[in-house]
């Protein structure tokens, strides 16, 4: 396992020169984030990216339902500020249900709680903490602000964003860009059988997004995802480093069933074979550095709204069949390595 | 005309005992208004006929898509406060679109302008006089302030409203009461062959309002109009009346395609004969005064989302096939003579 | 009520007048009749109001499932043309479920068996007395053996209807006319919210045949059959006539839940009012007098196929919105006297 | 022929040994097959390739729509059996249209008659040799006769299969197994977005199909034929050998633009690069030789009947999450050498 990952971690040598350069690139590419998460577990290793990336101020994390109810979301975005002794950074609560039709709560996958079920001293006083503006009010307000800056990484059911184009239709376009993870290119589902989790949450919000925010788009899809997975071996390396954001990882993914490596009959492993994928984080570090992108496909997407089987669905536009005038980016193919590397510094926080 | 109405306004002592009655009601039942409304010529009579209601405090007017685009709709609510006088109550700025896909203009039904095409001078400083809130932000600001105490009178396609539960939950449960124009409960449509205007350009919307609202809820819909118009002789009155407010609706409707009284095969007119019908009035007529509605049915409904010919409809759950907890009032027969006598009122106005 | 039916069973002199006028029309008016039915209670009593009537001549009788299983269907036929002695007619077995999806099954309305489950001593040997050939072939060869002479009466879902236009798309075109029981006119169900019962049964037929039958159509709705019920005191005078049909009426509707005149809140109760209302025979009556019918609409119809509310509803285009080149006849409003006329005689066989 | 084939099957002795034993194989596996057809261009191949197989007796061509009317399908049959010198197969004509709804004629793919549009001297009275009897009536007839002996090759949209189902409830128990083209499995469509031509043509047929026809079922989906695609030089090759077959395939492929080399923006290059693809022949192959097929996944699967993007698509059902009880055969790797000489083979025709 060592031997293995030498070549990513690398010699020191090597390390040190990749600071220099990350560094002067940081200068350069010095982003402002905002994060909209439904903080699941790999969201929380997404954030956790997102506060250990140099290049990157995270401006606000707004919450939304989707792993747990958007209440536990808010708490667990709480717990990884302070983990990561960020609790600077301000967190908006927002939707808690779906754009249209009722919520379908989904508890299995990360716990009821969206991380796990293992964390037994919460805050009861957390709500104090949570800024009374409600996040996508507080969305419109920052990306006004700070017009063409505002890269936004979202990581959930995409309601906010739906509710944000709606009460000013100008929001998109006042975006520098957006990086979501959701979707999928192959017709293979996750929740549903040909939809993927965050879009089958709230297909209306995703249709709207992906039809009306025309500004740069990324999108780390399902396939994605699972198509670029790491070994279990490596995140055994990752969660057992010495760090309190490693520890709380370590914690969280203790009892998970999402996390266990024993052979399930999950779609993820009869389709892409067995390994370890934290979803969320593709799109984080796609955001962090575009270099973690190997390969992607320039098309107009758009996402079934109808059917049994196929609604939440995204295809892919490839021949431009639907006569649309905007394409995003979908991403392919990922440097594992150099996402490996992303993995390993955000679990080593807070820095010392 | 005095022949016509006297059995309506009956004899000399029967209107002071009426107009004494009235000023008491006032006292114990007066009644703080939201208007909603997408303002084309029938939602001018309905605020007009708030306007002029002495029981009746209008503390907003708000503004969606509809019957015009809503920077239409905007300056038509200005010019209707001018008209009465009343430029003291604030104009919000709400949605420009449905809920959930593209805005299909509708510009034939009472021209591009929404008021007929035919006022030319127009306030080119408009925009100054709206509020900078948006329109649902203001809507949950004003229900917060006043919990309990609003009564909310929805005259267009129900974005706004969609748009106020999803960012405030508990928005329904703090209104007095709902009243809405739209929807329909004989499978008759008006814009799509199943489905009423207001719910056809946005029927996730009214789905919503229609499941989540969970208030005291009254719907005018399209055949309760309908089946309760008046006769052009009426209507001939009633814009003749000497005060600007009735010349300015004599103006408006004067190439109105939707007041032509010659005999156009227009689904109302086959379906329910000729007259005058002027929509939004009636749910303005219930809210401002409950004896208007003679009879009602207390049942749940919903709105079909889905279908080529339904998507849109409001179907009557009367046997509790749906198994919904909530019900609401849909007005069936209404006091002609009550609704016609608030009609010419409103068009007496400014008040000298 | 022996008052109340005296003009229409009549003194014995206008009786006689009455069957000399009925014999000379029947000259001029006979008609070759194929019933396709899915024979229920009010189905066998169309039947025999065809069998009944002097003018018609029933060609065969072919099965669909609906109110029971098809092959139920099949031994009920048999069994009504027992009890009127016309064993001679030919039963065909059709579809066993509709078109497309899976079989339904519904068993509350008349029962399993669709007679009431009353009758136990059922012919072990049924099956021997349907024709071998598939009801749609058969349908297709009488047609085509006797062109432009055939009124093909449809009181079941029109699933065999809709095989027999794909296996020969000149099939309709080679009726000479169509009566169909079934949709509704008025957004109104009785088995889901909106639609009803047959149409439920089989939407993609209904839409098939109402689409592709470019004959002369007439549609006896569920709203027809409900706005023209009868007294349940009519039904008793029916079904207690001394001859073998009444007592067999009298058997199957004993325990029909259908047939209780109870209040229950059923829908046709609640949208209605109480009353007898014996759906087929609708259809039925038109088909043998035209008189019957006093009043109907002329306009193109079309069935809904989707919707979680509005699937299998019928909507009239009254105004010609779908662009659709034929119309058919929607039935409003029948001459309940001389349908309770024709449905006393039907019950009045075998002929002595 | 021997130099032809040297770079597939390799030196000559191994031909030899290869010839020797499928003739053993024929004795052992002879097959009786049906083959449903809506007869373009690479159908016509397919056929021309069971025509050839040693092991398969045609019992019976019945014809569909979809690549060109039904009745240009007839046509093209009988000229590819007149070519064939096999004339005394029947050929019956089936459905015309879809199962429901309007037919949507698709004419630019292999040309208005199916056969690129070249064919001058068409034999005027086709007709005659067409029989009389209905596809739909002659597939039950035949799989009547040899229960359990008939493999059924469908080639077009499956709606003639689908309404044996409805005349023949027991029709698929009766099959010895069922061979499609059609479908997809990675949600890439060629006639819509995400559906495959034949299942778009009539989604309700494909999937009545996959829902009833509980016998053994082998897919040849679009993505299968295109992931194992031959070269242009071997269409070259396969076209210009010297026989009748060969001949008449270069004549129908001289001016098809789906057998066009350029670099079209067509959806087959787009997504699998370019190359031949002679799609109903994969279907046809896996019924004359099994082991044809490498690499298959066993699993359930559903067609999608709604959506504006995926109406039609086919979705594989990996984890059998539809909890479907029965589980086909999708096809995923082709041993393109044993399909290529299949192909060679099968343009050598007449036999000499």
């Amino acid at each position: 396992m060592i031997q293995q990952f030498k070549p990513i971690t690398g010699a020191l040598f090597s390390v040190s020169v990749n600071l220099i350069l990350q560094t002067e690139d940081t200068m350069a590419d010095r982003k402002q984030v905002i994060i909209d998460t439904d903080c699941g577990i790999d969201d929380a290793q997404a954030v956790m990216m997102a506060l250990a990336a140099p290049n990157i101020d995270v401006l606000a994390l707004t919450c939304v339902f989707g792993n747990a109810a958007v209440d536990h979301v808010c708490q667990n975005v709480l717990m990884v500020l302070d983990v990561c002794q960020r609790q600077g950074i301000p967190v908006f609560r927002g939707s808690s249900g779906p754009l249209v039709g009722a919520i379908n709560p989904v508890s299995d996958h990360f716990g009821t709680d969206g991380l796990g079920d293992v964390i037994k001293d919460k805050d009861p006083r957390w709500e104090e903490k949570i800024q009374s503006e409600h996040a996508v009010n507080a969305m419109i307000r920052l990306v006004n602000e700070n017009q063409k800056q505002i890269s936004l990484v979202a990581l959930g059911p995409l309601t906010n964003l739906a509710l944000a184009v709606r009460l000013d239709p100008s929001f998109p376009q006042k975006l520098k860009d957006l990086f979501i993870m959701g979707g999928n290119m192959e017709g293979k589902g996750n929740l549903t059988l040909c939809a993927e989790f965050n879009f089958a949450m709230d297909p209306e919000s995703a249709y709207i997004v992906l039809e009306e925010f025309l500004c740069t788009t990324y999108i780390a899809s399902w396939e994605y995802a699972c198509r670029n997975s790491l070994t279990w071996e490596f995140f055994e390396e990752l969660i057992n480093q010495d760090a309190p954001a490693a520890a709380f990882m370590k914690t969280i993914t203790s009892k998970c069933r999402a996390y266990s490596k024993d052979a399930m009959k999950n779609k993820r492993d009869v389709y892409f074979g067995p390994g370890y994928v934290s979803y969320d984080a593709y799109a984080m570090a796609a955001c962090i550095d575009p270099d973690v992108v190997l390969q992607s496909i320039e098309c107009p997407v758009r996402v079934e709204l109808q059917g049994a089987l196929c609604r939440g669905m995204m295809a892919l536009d490839r021949t431009n069949q639907l006569k649309k005038s905007h394409s995003v980016t979908v991403l392919t193919k990922c440097d594992v390595r150099k996402f490996s590397r992303l993995l390993l510094q955000s679990l080593r926080q807070p820095k010392k």
